[in-house]
């Protein structure tokens, strides 16, 4: 088939990288001039706007659109919709908030342009072992496009499926986040309690490494544990700071909008709030009031005593 | 080599297969004759009591216990030690904890008995794919029984490994243990978030599947995920009542002496403590006081209206 791309960043470029390798026609584009040059020297044709991608494809034409969430998607979006035909579709492989997604439909819709959202899991190795994706959109669009989720899949008969409607994909893909951030913290606090355990001096790397055959807590996350023990056993080269983008906290106010209670997801993502607060004002008052009712000591910054 | 196996049940019994399928001679015992018979059916010795079972081996014995943790095996390793010499060895392969196996290792240690705890997951799975062994003792005791722990584990070259002294391996296990609980919290919160999404009307066993090929969730537990959700979607034949066994809770005990916070492993203890109760006590008083400060009503029971 053909389709054209829109961002090649590492998500992007990876999957030109894997259609192109998979005999389709891609045509791509960046704002960033060097990264089209990069894919076409791969085999991809290089537009160099988005009216020239347009123009570079058949109706009825699928644009994947592969850009960080929020503002780049929304305005590709808003600038690429009056450039496209009824019957052209947009697939939104990014990890949209799926309220923005069925928004976005219904604005497409009016136009007669399809909206696809595509939950895609796999990171920088989905080159190699192919991507998960959960497609969302009109299971005809789906169908159509098929060949194309086949060749991005881990295998042409698994590793995608249709989801549900537009907006399902995007709101599985946001649950699927929301379940990684609470299956992480599980490995972090396992090996931190095998760290501390001074008396039995434990090798962490052989620990993880020996999980991963036969036991229950083998999977993916712990082949990565591995990898980043063998490379740092004591992780000293990192700070204990931890970043979010947006799909945990989406989970966390989705279970609140279904009154369905889902603590430990929360408390993961709560856990990467603390971990970017040297000093939590919360943690100061709790030894303020320790020592205002109890006269315990408290330990005191430097700050403006020199 | 040569083993008696002291515990039948389908842990043991389902490790003697794969012993016996290697070539190992073992000798069985188990309270239950019947459990003998049919192991012996298989090619194993079959003993009638402990002291046939030291009797028909030759020292140094390796005597393997996979019994309940707690009282049996505690009785088990009292009328066991008696009957053994100085340099035999005792292999624990249940879920001690590890504080038990220090003490017993001490007080089998002043007769010249070696204690190996062996800290063994894979469950019910374990015959076809092989035990993760995490295996706590003197080295010079473990590289000798290697054989045996080649036998059990996935593979002859891993999935095994010597973990530490005597207490690492269950103290290794209980924590992973504890990580199982939290890792599989995270997946139920997930599904019951995607079951409570009417709206998309999704199936949980394709989203599921498709999870299994290229996510970064994907794992054993996933795969259990799959095969439970495919064999009853919506889980109506369960009672939402879930047991522990031991680990979860010692681990949360020694994130507490260690002082190192598990958050997501304690919270995921308790969330199967709240599964066992109808009528939380603590539930009620939050209903009787929102009806105290506020008149907020509050639902009764029909108990004794009668």
């Amino acid at each position: 088939m053909e389709l054209g791309m829109i961002g090649l960043g590492r998500m992007g470029g990876n999957m030109v990288q894997r259609l192109l390798e998979a005999g389709h026609r891609v045509v791509a584009y960046d704002t960033n001039p060097d990264a089209v040059t990069a894919y076409q020297a791969m085999g991809a044709q290089g537009a160099s706007s988005l009216q020239d991608l347009v123009g570079m494809l058949a109706p009825p034409r699928p644009v994947w659109l592969m850009l960080p969430q929020g503002q780049p998607t929304e305005d590709t979006m808003q600038l690429l919709a009056p450039l496209l035909n009824s019957g052209d579709v947009i697939l939104d492989g990014g990890n949209a908030n799926y309220k923005d997604t069925l928004r976005r439909a219904g604005e497409l819709g009016s136009k007669g342009i399809d909206l696809v959202d595509v939950g895609t899991s796999g990171g920088i190795w989905g080159l190699a072992e192919g991507y998960t994706l959960m497609v969302g959109g009109r299971k005809e669009v789906f169908q159509r496009l098929e060949p194309i989720f086949q060749s991005l899949a881990p295998g042409a008969d698994r590793g995608y499926s249709h989801i549900g409607p537009v907006g399902a994909g995007h709101f599985v893909k946001m649950v699927h986040n929301g379940v990684e951030y609470a299956l992480m913290e599980a490995y972090a606090e396992g090996f931190e309690i095998l760290a501390a355990k001074e008396e039995f001096d434990l090798d962490l790397p052989s620990i993880a490494n020996t999980w991963r055959h036969g036991s229950v807590v083998r999977s993916w996350l712990l082949d990565l544990v591995v990898s980043a023990l063998e490379d740092d056993p004591s992780l000293s080269d990192l700070e204990a700071y931890v970043e979010d983008s947006g799909e945990g906290r989406w989970t966390v106010q989705e279970s609140v909008d279904l009154a369905v209670p889902a603590p430990v997801i929360t408390l993961s993502l709560l856990q990467r709030f603390r971990s970017r607060q040297a000093q939590p004002f919360g943690a100061k008052l709790l030894a303020a009031l320790r020592n205002q009712f109890g006269g315990h000591p408290v330990r005191r910054t430097n700050n403006g005593d020199g």
